[in-house]
């Protein structure tokens, strides 16, 4: 009774599937036992010539079934996998020197370090489609809300800004993880490289050529020096809340797209035999911006198993780590891969009904011009708290007319009020002066240039196209 | 590129993933839909005699792939799963008058609460076995240690009564879960049961009868009341919840048996052609107890995720639940089942080492008389006080003498000081009587009394045997 | 320096903040101390008979100052407040046979048992007052949303029944737990009871004897049989989610009143002198929802914590749990005591505006009348696939008329298209019968009648009365 | 009734309390309104000359109880404090242009960033004391422990190198952190600079030049460009998730000295007058240890709090994130300088206890020494697998031996097995080259170079001694 992982089959992409695969994973060990073999071989290990080509003519002779039948004999994974390989290639120069978790950690870190630019590379996607939704509607006018009530003017394209800062700041991070993540290295079962240093004739030096070989091999730019069996499990944290912070700006955006399809300023895309409600037809569901909010749900789980993982190594190591890993490391890493799918689906696919946000605009605008309204009454000689109290009232008086569906012209009503020092039309006037954006949409081209200066620098997102979604 | 779950297929038993399989989920379905649609027809809707019969033929023709060929093209789970069902029977009398909802919150309860019935055995079972070690080692002296340093005495099978006691716990609120969980019942898009009361004909006493005939179908007690469209996501948060209580009993013990292990008090068992660290053959790890600890880690992950799921509904409903509950459901039942699986194998295997016991409370004996000796010494007329520093003094001495490996009676060292008011053989008796673990024999008869009462109650239990662990 | 603690100081109330208060942890530890002193003193220990009431007599004097010097200087907080007791009584017949975590554990479960009652009690009042807003809004139209969209009509009343039946849920667990609780007792460092045991001339019935009577002493229906020094620490996980499950109604109901703000249909209430925003003063702010959102938020941070004590536990323990627990424990009882002030006051001083619910229900009514026009169209005659994109058609096209500010009469729409096969009055008649909002008011009916069944087994909930928020 | 914060007032050293205290934030409150006051006027608007002058003669004029009697009257706590502090001064000239959190945001993101370097200054020194520990113990023998059984040899250093090594990760993200976080700067009520623009007469450069002033005054290189009314909380999931990173190498240290005090391989100091337990005087418990891992695991909490506020945000911001970063800000800041001081006085004060390793490695030499026996016995012709078995079944034989008190000498027992292809002494010899640590001094040495280049980068770290514990 076969159970697929469903953030990898439902929500992650092709790619992120293929690092983390079962397959791929073995694949992955047999190259970097391959590298080790033929790094021992030039330093002097007694291999014979032809061993690497021997494992090499076999490498993708992966029988999944057949190492697991080891496995439940052995019970002991690595040597499953071990025993498989060398049986194929009908020798065993393989692991010397080695214990388990100098194959793992260093095998598992390359997924992730691959995991981890596949995400760099579909967040800098999802910036550049951020950036251009955000130039479009640069100007575009809205209604901005603090606590989901109508506070001052703004643009659309500045809220897709917003989003994208935030995703600028993650997309740092994950640069600064990237280019700082170092490899474990080959270690031994203690960390201190024993029986390495047994293996190559107690030469200490050409122990740290062969983890430089193997690390140049693997493409790391430095090796840790001073693990135990495994590598420190904050790392893992470190990642795992790298994934999630680089969740959290399209989150944001989702949510807030959630709430503006609520008031019919925006839809996502309907595919064309997609189903709608079938007792309401006309519904558009903000249903993937949901899911989005979903994933970043899941990830916050996922932060607190890593978080879990970490600042409770027992000496030099233990398996308590290994089934937390085995789901956390994929699982964060096919859930920010469905984020970011998603996001730039929805990025591609959504409407915006600037209709809904106009007449937003001028149902709310006269509330929103109470400041501007102050300020004109304060300018033209009043006493700052009075007429601070009378624009209030008008407001609220406003405000109720327009929830009972009655007519309230609020620049009439203080142009009629004696209390107010300026007529009508200066009142309509100030109320008209409120309804720009402030610099909305400066902030939305600086914006827009600094996330192109960034997108530049990755020419490979401009090639990211997201999957169709389930 | 197929990524299988790890928790259900590493971790999990056969069962349990046949209550969460993709298959037994459609199966499910299918059942829930026939049982609504005939009890439709026995309220009076118009159905032809035939059309459950003609749904039932076809229930277990169930094709994933086609299944999900039609959800790429509707992006509609529920209608590609209904479509397909419909065009098997060759009809379409099904999910009249209900919402997508309608159909899976209350399949998936039966899930839950199927899940919940099987952990409840297995923890069943797992305190049968808890018990089994408790009395078999109740009175098997050991030093017990608080802050990791040896303090008094007490026995092996005190420690398995302690986890015993907090299993009870646990069993005691997955019985009140259990007892008390209701199905959400048919209640249409928001909740309201709009569309089934105009289905029969606006008559709401069918629609109470309908909704009652399939809670008993589904047998369940009792159904929600004023639900929207979906359940409160707190109630997911009680069966996440109360899976993690579960396994918090066993976890302890785990830990306790790790550190036990470090101390030779204990091993888990070895199997026959299990593999040893082939560079220490002797070594016997206690891998499955740090396996246990690391699901309850991921347990603490889906406690977080459900959490994050309860208190944020949005009106009626939405999906940004959906993807969390697909992952945070069935996991947390594989991790529980992960952990009472391997918790019943530890149960089975482990082996204790009396001598080491033995050994260990020869040496430190005497430092945990302290109290004893201060009794003896005031009894005999010594000041507190003075005779607390100078039993502290000679107590330091025979610390710092064992751990530099020199001899020092602590009896004959305490006779032969002229503060200490009685002879070497009065101390030599203290100190014997400080050996006595106190009521721990008493504590584990009653533990033991209290499990067979609740074990009786569930014979089932008796045929837990737990799968191969990997 | 002093810092406050704001949990306690800005969302709590004065009932909680006393159960919690470092003066009244101190006065509850000498009320045991002296408990215990008589109980030993009835079984026969050698304690004078007027050493309670020299201690009773100075049990207020309590001088945080002085205690705190003491504990700087002995390094352990029991010893300190010992020392300080036994000075101002002169006398020393305190904590005989005792351990620290003998004194800690126990009082510290009558705070958490107190602490437990106190919410149990507020959230009755709570659901009380739940149950008179669903009540008094059973009939008051509203347009249902999922998705955050319009889907169905329901009413006012109807979303507080759903709170209110969470809550109910929250509560029965609340008594179960309350019910359940059971003390952990005298057990001494490791559990075994040895030196009570000693202390009572291996006396095994005095043991018992002098437990029961400390039981009843501090109100508890049974003690715990064997723990370590600690209590199972998955006991404060279940206090604390249990806790987290109670703000989980109130928070759900919190979000979605903050949409509703959103959308106008109800605001908190405005105290006299309060400061609305000085830029826009007709905005009144859902902000007590908003706290109440941000208080559930500080809970799940909380069940991480109390997860993280459960199912680590090292041997008989140590005090790796102690800054965890100091922490969590009154955190956890202040943020729901907030939850549960803030919630009672937005009860209280809500608004709804029927008339807004009125126009949305007004202008929703006919798109989300769809499956009625379905089935009427059905029930005429036509084909159900052609009517219902018929159907779909004409919905998306008055969506469309609705978001651009035209005019679109749907039911005159479908009147004058050929292929509708009934009349425009006909389809009126339809929409018309839509807008009844199903079973929504009976269900409120049943919710009240349940939440009422519950409230008055609580007389003291009607005492209730939030403290003014902050 | 008043409850203090435990984390700062029992953990926390006064410097971090400095940064946080009620009193301290009020007057970086007030700073902060003269620089913008005095930016203000400098860019033309009509403020007259004294006026900050008149503000700066009162700054320290704080009375919390009048502030709070002004919130409870206002029920807004910006305003209370303004109005508070415009009374002092006689004027009312601040808070121009601005929004509550223009205020509230940058100056809580003075002191986030005043805690960051003063929690950089203390990882710094603890790194130094690690690695002076690192240095002092690099070449004591110890056993390495994996699955918590003796594995291989290290060295007492080593483990401090590992601890110290994970350290330096922590304390690079710091400082990545630190260096590149942006001010919020002066945005208005949803980020558009609306009123500071007409405040500056429409002239965008002026607002412009406004931040940037600002901004230096509180000495950061960059403002945030298109935030609403709120910066993303993301931003505060960073920093406290790098707060906890900077507490995982001590607490994985902690957990590992907290498994070698159960070994009697080191103990925590102990104070002159501190109480011991009374019933066991020669107990030195590692409670300073256990209070770290307790801390971290209150840091856990800490990121469940903060990962909840982030991706969340609805349009512009409301307060719902209020009462959290209220808790979790202050909180984590104070936790993690429990950490910190606690770890730093655990460096100072602990003992080593050689000679127990030293029997350790004497115990337990034998054991390790397997994969070298192998090597030694197939080097001299065995067969490998047959040899495996055989030096398997000794090693077992002499484990068994051990933990029953018997003797049984490896070497002799090997060399006297006809299977076994050397004698004694060379089986000796294996024995005593096994005990080699392998290059663990020499990552030892690399560590504390590569500390020790990072200490000199911050010579204040110097300066740092841990206030006494609790």
């Amino acid at each position: 009774m076969s159970i697929p992982n469903l953030l990898a089959e439902r929500y992650a992409g092709g790619e992120m599937r293929a690092i983390w695969s079962p397959v791929s994973k073995i694949r992955r060990e047999r190259e970097f036992w391959i590298a080790v073999l033929e790094a021992q071989r030039a330093l002097g290990v007694d291999i014979p010539a032809g061993a690497a080509d021997a494992y090499r003519a076999v490498i993708d002779d992966i029988d999944l079934d057949s190492i697991s039948r080891r496995e439940r004999r052995l019970r002991h994974d690595v040597m499953a996998r071990l025993e498989e390989f060398c049986e194929l290639a009908g020798c065993e120069y393989l692991h010397w020197g080695l214990t388990s978790r100098d194959l793992t950690e260093n095998v598992e870190q390359t997924q992730i370090r691959d995991g981890l630019a596949l995400v760099r590379t579909k967040a800098v996607a999802a910036l550049a489609g951020t950036a251009r939704r955000a130039a479009e509607f640069a100007t575009l006018p809205l209604v901005a809300r603090t606590h989901n009530v109508p506070a001052q003017a703004t643009t659309y394209g500045r809220r897709f800004a917003a989003a994208g800062e935030e995703l600028i700041g993650a997309i740092g991070r994950l640069e600064a993880l990237i280019e700082d993540y170092p490899l474990r290295g080959l270690k031994g079962p203690v960390g201190t490289q024993g029986d390495l240093l047994e293996l190559l004739g107690g030469d200490a030096a050409k122990v740290a050529a062969l983890e430089a070989a193997l690390a140049e091999r693997l493409s790391f730019a430095r090796t840790l020096g001073a693990v135990g069996q495994v590598y420190p499990r904050s790392m893992d944290f470190d990642v795992v809340s790298s994934l999630f912070r680089v969740a959290t700006g399209p989150a944001d955006l989702a949510t807030t797209m959630r709430l503006m399809a609520g008031h019919e300023l925006l839809r996502e895309g309907f595919g064309d035999e997609q189903v709608g409600s079938s007792a309401m037809p006309h519904k558009v569901n903000a249903r993937s911006c949901e899911r989005l909010s979903g994933l970043a749900t899941v990830l916050r789980g996922h932060v607190t198993m890593a978080a879990g993982l970490a600042g409770v190594q027992w000496n030099e190591g233990d398996v308590s780590c290994s089934v937390v890993r085995r789901i956390v490391l994929p699982d964060a890493f096919f859930a920010i891969d469905g984020v970011l799918e998603t996001y730039l689906t929805i990025l591609r696919e959504l409407q915006a009904f600037p209709e809904v946000a106009a007449a937003e605009m001028r149902r709310w605008g006269p509330l929103m011009a109470s400041s501007a309204l102050l300020r004109a009454a304060t300018d033209a000689g009043s006493d700052r708290s009075s007429v601070h109290a009378l624009v209030q009232r008008h407001s609220l008086a406003a405000a109720e007319a327009e929830r009972t569906g009655r007519l309230y012209d609020l620049a009439v009503a203080l142009g009629a009020d004696d209390e107010f020092p300026l007529g009508a039309d200066a009142a309509a006037a100030a109320i008209e002066g409120a309804l720009a954006p402030g610099r909305a949409e400066a902030q939305v081209t600086a914006f827009v240039e600094q996330a192109t200066e960034l997108v530049n620098r990755y020419p490979e997102a401009g090639d990211v196209v997201p999957e169709p979604l389930l």
